[in-house]
């Protein structure tokens, strides 16, 4: 049998270059920044414009498929998760990035059916680095086969989390206590490149050798977690139990070993999940 | 009169070249890591490969110089800062993400004259990207003039540091603070690349607003310094007073505004000065 999904998937990258191409055009030019949930969150027309032309283009080709994107959902719209084939979406990951053309700007497109991820595509744009990941296909960037770093040793390693937006001060002191406990143990370092989606594909590569955060959505996540599991690596919850797409935290690692060492550390935020109304 | 030092830039420009070729040629193989000062302060025999090449090009060429190198320094030399030509060099800036593949290393040239910084090149070798300053004659990346932002407003910047590599507890319980305090103003944000050079790289791009760090070396700096002043922007002491090459501590910023908002956050690190024996 032919892949089901593998014409969505082409699909999805088309449009991931097309989306790219309209972020890199309006980093030419000066921005009109609006906040969010705190000073922190920030949204951009860009945003908003990218989303519809993704969201139009999807319903145009597959009006049955369901839809959740960052932008619809800010707007008012609900995330409801069904088993539908559902495009979860992030029309530009960094936005604060995007915002200072801080050069790590993503967009990231998950395809997810009956709740399992089969695809997943994160365009680094100002890179120019397409990654893929397709269920049992593995994982690639631009065309080249990705694998996960082989370190089982914490001591050894490096990470990659964000202070994130929240400027809650239980919050910020949560996410800073956590990285001290981590750093303590000791490790390498901990980096930061300012979007989930480009540190999860550090982690494929293998430049990074996990990722952890709270806070972050599911559409930070969609894309990039299935090109993390096929080059090898592994998704679970920061409790250290099953990972959920709609729980808004996530440890995506190289290998078991290193997420659950690093569960073992981390102190939980408490967070409202997505699917929650 | 004609530039004296040009002929040097171009000589460090070539050199810079040569000695990123090297890293990505060691990038393709296995690795020995040993440990300097912590186990997350390390260093590979590419560092002292790469030292060695620049150390001998420069000396054979202008014998009359004077050199400071971080791996000299570390196998014994003592750090000798006087009013002749010196050339302070980091052969490979962020060899944690060297060892790690994470893709961020540069090498690292600084050009003093009595003191003063004539120019820097620091060429991130796997971006390919060749930043330079010369006194007077402005900043480029890749032959593009740079030019740090505009911001003056700290509640919508972005800044860049790094966690470092001391693990004394109470440094890295400064580091975390000195984090807290700048994100509670609040800020846009906080990014770490992983090195000190690509840091202040980012901020002559107008990539980020300011970066600041306190234990790094002059050989951290030499390079970038002038590449940030010469793209429009400040060098400034961590206490608000002039910046000193020696001191290991730094604020490169897009202007004295935020440079000086962000001396009055931080909380001071005490440290043995790069000229102290």
């Amino acid at each position: 049998m032919s892949d089901p999904w593998q014409e969505c998937m082409d699909y999805a990258v088309t449009l991931a270059r097309q989306a790219g191409e309209m972020i890199r055009e309006a980093l030419k030019s000066e921005m009109n920044v609006m906040i969010k949930s705190s000073p922190a969150d920030l949204v951009t027309v860009t945003d908003q414009k990218v989303e519809k032309m993704l969201l139009s283009s999807i319903k145009e080709k597959y009006p049955s498929h369901s839809f959740i994107g960052e932008e619809s959902v800010a707007a008012g719209e609900k995330t409801v998760f069904t088993d539908k084939p559902t495009w979860i979406i992030d029309p530009v990951d960094g936005t604060t990035n995007f915002v200072h053309k801080f050069p790590f700007v993503a967009v990231s497109i998950g395809f997810v059916v009956k709740k399992q991820m089969e695809f997943g595509v994160v365009y680094s744009c100002v890179e120019d680095k397409m990654y893929t990941g397709r269920k049992g296909k593995g994982a690639f960037c631009n065309g080249q086969r990705l694998q996960v770093s082989q370190q089982e040793d914490i001591t050894k390693s490096l990470l990659v989390t964000e202070l994130g937006s929240s400027r809650k001060p239980e919050t910020l002191r949560t996410v800073l206590s956590n990285m001290e406990k981590l750093c303590s143990i000791p490790i390498h370092g901990i980096r930061s490149v300012g979007t989930a989606a480009v540190n999860m594909c550090l982690v494929a590569t293998g430049g990074a050798d996990a990722y952890y955060e709270m806070g972050i959505h599911c559409w930070d996540m969609a894309g990039a977690g299935i090109i993390v599991t096929e080059a090898g690596g592994v998704l679970m919850d920061v409790t250290g139990g099953p990972f959920d797409l709609m729980s808004r935290r996530i440890i995506a690692a190289n290998n078991k070993t290193l997420a659950e060492r690093i569960a073992k550390e981390i102190e939980i935020i408490p967070l409202q999940r997505d699917d929650e109304s």
